[in-house]
């Protein structure tokens, strides 16, 4: 590992400050802000995750808003996955695509009201792409970032932590649906999600002055439920499938290459830019897919760029993520594999930075 | 100073296998790519850098490929820089900006032909707005990044060290212009240009497989030159005036806060998004402004956040780089001055984490 340098382009957060009191280890940069990765350890952190309660700093989920008369319409234009039945206080993974159909983000959407909604994105600008739409083919649409930062809460005590803070009601939030909460005296939007398998909450902080305040009356109320400040957890989201835009897919694939291909309704949806482009692989099918693959032996060193995957010599396609399992006692990994080597229970060899490795296809991700 | 944590999102480059051979010791992230920071320390890269010769992976320089009979038309559509009079083999620094007049990058726009540009881009995913914008109006042309990583050759000796590797007509070239040269059979973009006050050129290294024989070439030829790793500089860079966006400036800002009016022709340029927006500003001037400041008393810590600006007990303004200078003496900072306070000799008051210093508002930059 090497040292990060800081500098004002690598935005800190309103939690930073509590995020470098609970003993941050390690950063990486997403959308330009600090993004915390590792506390005790990846370990054990993915414990603790699995077993109590987190509060993690994901304000680096930028939001892009989107506000006025065609704020829908819009919306509608960036993905494939038909919104038409979606309700203000709900939320939908969507895939965003380009016009070729290649994927420039997966967040979720956060409708506000008719005619206000919130992107709340992967690791990419995708601002720059909303609004240089937007002023393309003039809709009556204001773009832009307001001062959002979700704080997440994650863990099986995310209930009991929550409830605490905001009170019981916070219990019946339905998952991907929000509710607004008051916390001294702001009303913020809670939705019951988060980029765990785990269970929890995510608060989208509106005004970074309260980020501290919350950050503290969080950890204070969770003392009893060993609380810990976390962050997404590289072995937990590959054990649970959960794809890093920027690792497992770019703009070179397909919603359906990633396995996304339920939240296509290419059929019907009207106006999506990408919908041309994705109609035929909607119909046929992709010809390269991402898939769950576990390899055999010792821990695997840190995957930093992709490992390629061989069969009789060939090369049939590449790893994204891959870790050590302690709950699995084998080394879990997303790998994106040519159809003819996609079946589960195929053997593959990775290559690997120490050399190959037996690989297998397997049928499920592990949760 | 925290760990970076590695993963496929933080691209490698075709140069990272060198850069870690030559003992990078810091990295920050760049248009979602490893850019190195630090190889012996600042100071010492620093002084190496105004007395040798340094080569740089800034492959974090994606290029932005603008294709098509609509190139020149979609290029002139984003920045307020007239490109009427741009020749082929030329290099424009072109301030891109919004509908408002937001700052969404500084680039260096590269003129390979009529019909075909490349954006050589600062931190931001500008592919995004161009690809947004493009797709929106309906032009004729094809947006994309291609394998293009640039390889800069930085400091006083840049010239016999290109010379050793190119042949002499390397040192023809002048400054923002390139030339097509030869390297192992493949013809390279050549600038004189770079992110120094040193002198030097940046080679646009287009195929991933020629970056590390080029890499090796270079510090072969290098070795009675001194040749050494480097990197962007902060103390250098600062002393020199060289903004960084993200740090210095942000899409809140005018090209005229940054002081970068001078490459906006707004009242003859025709067909620049921004042009509306920037006429005022144009005639009248911005409120603030970007300015020298020099900082007394010993070097300042790391500057990762906004320093305010005081006087008499009042916000004036805010800096976003400051180092100590080695060579001025004194620290040397950038920071955005409200037009009451940024007249050179005025005194301030800078909000360090250490605690407040007196500031002064500089004449020039100091190279």
């Amino acid at each position: 590992m090497t040292l990060i340098s800081h500098s004002r382009r690598l935005r800190r957060t309103p939690f930073s400050d509590g995020v470098e009191i609970a003993g941050v280890k390690a950063y990486t940069v997403y959308n330009h802000m600090l993004l915390p990765t590792v506390f005790r350890s990846v370990e054990e952190d993915y414990r603790h995750l699995k077993d109590a309660v987190q509060v993690w700093d994901v304000s680096c989920e930028r939001q892009v808003e989107l506000r006025g008369p065609d704020a829908g319409r819009l919306m509608q234009h960036l993905t494939p996955r038909d919104l038409r039945s979606m309700l203000p206080r709900q939320c939908y993974y969507v895939p965003i695509v380009d016009e070729t159909g290649g994927m420039l983000n997966d967040p979720v959407a956060v409708k506000l009201a008719e005619d206000r909604w919130w992107i709340s994105i992967a690791d990419s600008d995708l601002l720059y792409w909303v609004k240089g739409l937007a002023y393309g083919v003039r809709l009556d649409v204001l773009v832009d970032e307001p001062d959002v930062s979700p704080l997440a809460v994650q863990g099986p005590r995310a209930d009991d932590l929550m409830a605490a803070v905001f009170g019981d009601k916070v219990r019946n939030i339905k998952f991907f649906r929000f509710e607004h909460l008051e916390f001294q005296g702001r009303k913020l939007v809670v939705a019951r999600s988060g980029y765990s398998k785990q269970g929890g909450f995510e608060i989208y902080v509106e005004g970074a002055d309260i980020g501290m305040p919350l950050w503290n009356a969080l950890m204070e109320a969770g003392k009893e439920l060993d609380v810990h400040a976390g962050c997404p957890n590289l072995i937990e989201r590959i054990e649970g499938g959960l794809l890093s835009y920027g690792n497992d897919m770019t703009d070179d694939n397909t919603p359906h290459e990633c396995g996304l291909g339920r939240f296509c309704n290419t059929q019907t949806v009207i106006g999506c830019i990408g919908r041309d482009a994705l109609l035929r692989v909607s119909k046929e099918g992709p010809v390269q897919q991402i898939r769950p693959i576990s390899i055999d032996g010792e821990p695997v060193p840190e995957c930093n760029r992709y490992w390629p995957l061989h069969s009789d010599g060939q090369i049939v396609g590449r790893l994204s993520s891959a870790a050590w399992s302690p709950d699995f006692n084998t080394n879990v990994a997303i790998g994106m594999v040519r159809m003819t080597h996609w079946k589960p229970g195929t053997e593959l060899t990775v290559e690997t930075p120490r050399g190959p490795r037996p690989a297998t296809v397997q049928k499920a991700f592990w949760i």
